[in-house]
């Protein structure tokens, strides 16, 4: 058996794995990246093809606010270009399909968009009072993460349809469903992502943009460069480690040992009970990889002659609020030079564990079918390719997007993760090892200068429209009559 | 590397393992156990020291309606003892101990009587409801599956005592929170267990035998009897399983292969993370043992000269409903001859992450501290050895007592488990093979002959008394004064 002697192993070979050792290679440092499958880049996985030249089937999409990203990408001449969301979007609801612009669709009745309104106000407001790097400290922070989502909706959302919406918004953002997610920890991941507009918006939001060749390119760059020279890939599957005083040992499954000075463990928090640790993990660590699962998401692609849907005057991005629909978000797909037209469109959470079993042919054709309706054109049924990825069945990512995190999971074992890990597990490193300061460790990113974050800014009445109760209570005050009136008045208003 | 083929792999030697082993060996055919630890057991774990002469670390307690485990001992000779329930069972609260007969503590007031009786009554009517073979069939499955418990105690419960002892139950029957698990799983799992007094008595109940000479012994015992020979115990870490057409095979950590025509997984699900599989598992399963992590308790056991317990009129149980206190539950452990006198104490779900990295030494003081005040005796203090084992650092178990279900995930991913385990899968195996017929792979097991379940009978209040809101009603309806008469006449009829 061979065995091989390095600085850092980094164990994972997706952008977090490769980023932490891009760094410590510039710093001098023999670097070797383990991966278990054939190829780098984790979670981005670009697929090339003739009938559609490349297509994302992982994590694709990038915005103002992603500036570590946006730096590499430069770095290494990836490019970026916008995601279609020049005509309309679409909200189909109930076998309908409404028009909109901006962020989020239009409620149907007066209620419900006031009901909405202080939704996402109130996820707004809570989310800043968490802090990012301890969000356990936040005000009432345990029985917020004692709490789903579910209840959190329950207890704060009066109108059917603000609440269809809400889970909907849970479904596209973590690929999960709200009665399995932790309050606290929804809203602190949304606060993350730069708060409910903009992960959910398209433009100066998190899908704003795609890269020009896929975004796996990036892993595969960052590879090539640290090269198989004193930095290298290899395949074998890591199964176990053993930390020494002074050095790690880990053994792949093929029998291959490594020693080094450090490791780095850049895999899904999952996947890390997949080794075997001697000396055995700490009592907490050994329960939280246990208990912090990835979500659930099939992506796929419809492959059009022409993007039909332009045609008919929509964008291509829908909402999908209806409990038969099999996608529940969709995106235009059609490449900067105007090629290869497609929808994207997600099967998230339960309807992923729902339809995973399905065949390939039922779910385009039920795919193909429901476009038909949201985009009203015949047009969707005729589709020329059709390209999925089911991430549920995935051993080395164990799904997609990310980890969720459970109730009362974030208070009780959320300190256990703040250990360094990426970019900054190398700062420690390079700490350790005398060749960068303790001030150095943690680094802000500055913002990319060509992907600029703007403001999300709220109107008068976003502001100031009351909640459902308190519209009600004002109803009390006034008698059913004249509250209706205002109502009126200010529907009229923000109509 | 060696290589090896027989009938059937093994892949776990805990109870259900070897017991499945000693089902198809005993049908003729070869077995191999492999097992990661060098003991077999599993969470079984009887530890011998002269100065406690054994002890049973992990899993000690059986009782009525646990017939397979009790046919298991006595084909082996393995006798059981009742567990000390003579004198009265301690109730501490806010600081004070209160004595009491019987499976529940006494609540401290008229309203939380009516309230405990509600909510026990409304367990037991619900669980009963649950399907034992197929959970997700029951009547609003789905609704009780997204909540947690403690959803349901916030929906149910009235009074704080109430909910402070539904808390305590759940901890203690299930080593977790009420937080952190679906209402569905967990009526369904205390109704699996017996219903909510089975599962929580001593007498008559989960807890009312130990094994003479400890639990692990049976484990021993059909390891021993299965031998060395034509089927045996390996110790090298199972790290993955191939499928083929018509065999499987498991490659060890250490490199030893072994092929087989079945293999049986016996080990806790979330352990199923820590093999990799070729082919991948099927989607389900592969999300499905990412989401049902292992409970959280560290046992304890302090011993003394003397069961000062006795002398002071306890029997040694105690339920503890405080938030400072480190232990939940306590059991008098003098062993059947009257030697080497303990408590067992539980250190359950939050107390145990809170309390695991603290030293030995300090737990100790503390258990010693907290007995003094519930015992009521100053000799707690003056413990002559101490015995504890933190299941939460377990690598080859993940924790104990067994495995939660967060919410959502019974109904979701509970068919995914219904897969044939144990005895079962060791049947399946065998009429797959022509030996067995298809009716008798599902088999009841008798009652056994010498532990009996007793009907827990309930009386007429209990049966009737109103809950705390249907309490109220009636006072709305006859005014609050003639209420409390009724209430005072009541409280004097179950007193």
């Amino acid at each position: 058996m061979s065995s091989a002697q390095t600085d850092v192993i980094v164990i994972g070979g997706g952008l977090s794995g490769l980023s932490a050792a891009k760094l410590l290679r510039e710093k001098g440092l023999d670097v070797l990246v383990l991966e278990a499958r054939d190829r780098v880049g984790g979670r981005t996985y670009t697929v090339q093809r003739d009938n559609v030249s490349y297509v994302d089937l992982g994590g694709a999409y990038v915005g103002p606010t992603q500036n570590r990203l946006l730096r590499l990408a430069k770095e290494f001449g990836v490019k970026t270009y916008l995601t279609n969301e020049v005509e309309d979007l679409a909200f189909y609801q109930k076998g309908r399909t409404h028009r909109f612009k901006g962020a989020f669709p239009p409620m149907r009745n007066f209620l419900a968009h006031m009901d909405l309104n202080n939704l996402f106000r109130l996820m707004d407001k809570l989310g800043k009072e968490i802090p990012a790097a301890a969000p356990w400290k936040a005000p009432d922070a345990e029985k917020l993460d004692n709490m789903t989502m579910q209840e959190f909706f329950d207890q704060h959302v009066w109108t059917k349809e603000t609440k269809a919406f809400g889970s909907q918004f849970v479904q596209v953002n973590v690929t999960s469903e709200p009665y399995e997610i932790s309050a606290l920890w929804f809203l602190w991941y949304v606060q993350g992502a730069g708060g409910p507009f903009r992960i959910y918006a398209t433009s100066n939001g998190g899908q704003e943009r795609k890269f020009v060749g896929g975004s796996q390119q990036i892993s595969d760059l960052i590879a090539e460069r640290i090269g198989p020279g004193q930095a290298s890939i290899i395949e074998p599957r890591c199964v176990s480690r053993s930390a020494g005083e002074t050095s790690v040992t880990v053994q792949c499954i093929n029998g291959q040992k490594f020693h080094a000075k450090y490791a780095v463990v850049a895999t899904p928090l999952p996947l890390q009970n997949k080794m075997t640790y001697e000396p055995p993990l700490p009592s907490l660590r050994n329960q939280l990889i246990q208990r912090i699962p990835m979500g659930s998401v099939i992506k796929t692609f419809m492959y059009y002659k022409k993007p039909f849907w332009r045609e008919n005057g929509f964008c291509g991005s829908a909402a999908i609020d209806d409990d038969g629909a099999i996608i529940g978000f969709t995106l235009d797909d059609v490449k900067p030079d105007g090629n290869h037209p497609a929808l994207m469109g997600f099967i998230l959470a339960d309807k992923a564990r729902q339809y995973v079993d399905m065949s390939t042919d039922e779910r385009k054709r039920r795919i193909s079918q429901l476009y038909c309706k949201v985009f009203q054109s015949e047009k969707a049924l005729k589709p020329v390719h059709y390209e999925e990825m089911n991430w549920l069945g995935e051993q080395w990512s164990g799904g997609c997007y990310t980890t969720l995190m459970p109730p009362g999971f974030l208070t009780k074992f959320g300190k256990e993760i703040r250990k360094p890990f990426g970019e900054r597990a190398s700062r420690e490193i390079l700490h350790d090892l005398g060749k960068i300061r303790a001030d150095e460790i943690w680094q802000d990113e500055p913002e990319n200068d060509e992907v600029i974050a703007r403001e999300f800014v709220s109107t008068f009445w976003e502001r100031n429209l009351p909640s459902v109760p308190g519209f009600l209570k004002l109803a009390g005050m006034t008698s059913l009559l004249s509250a209706v009136a205002v109502g009126a008045f200010l529907y009229h208003r923000f109509k």
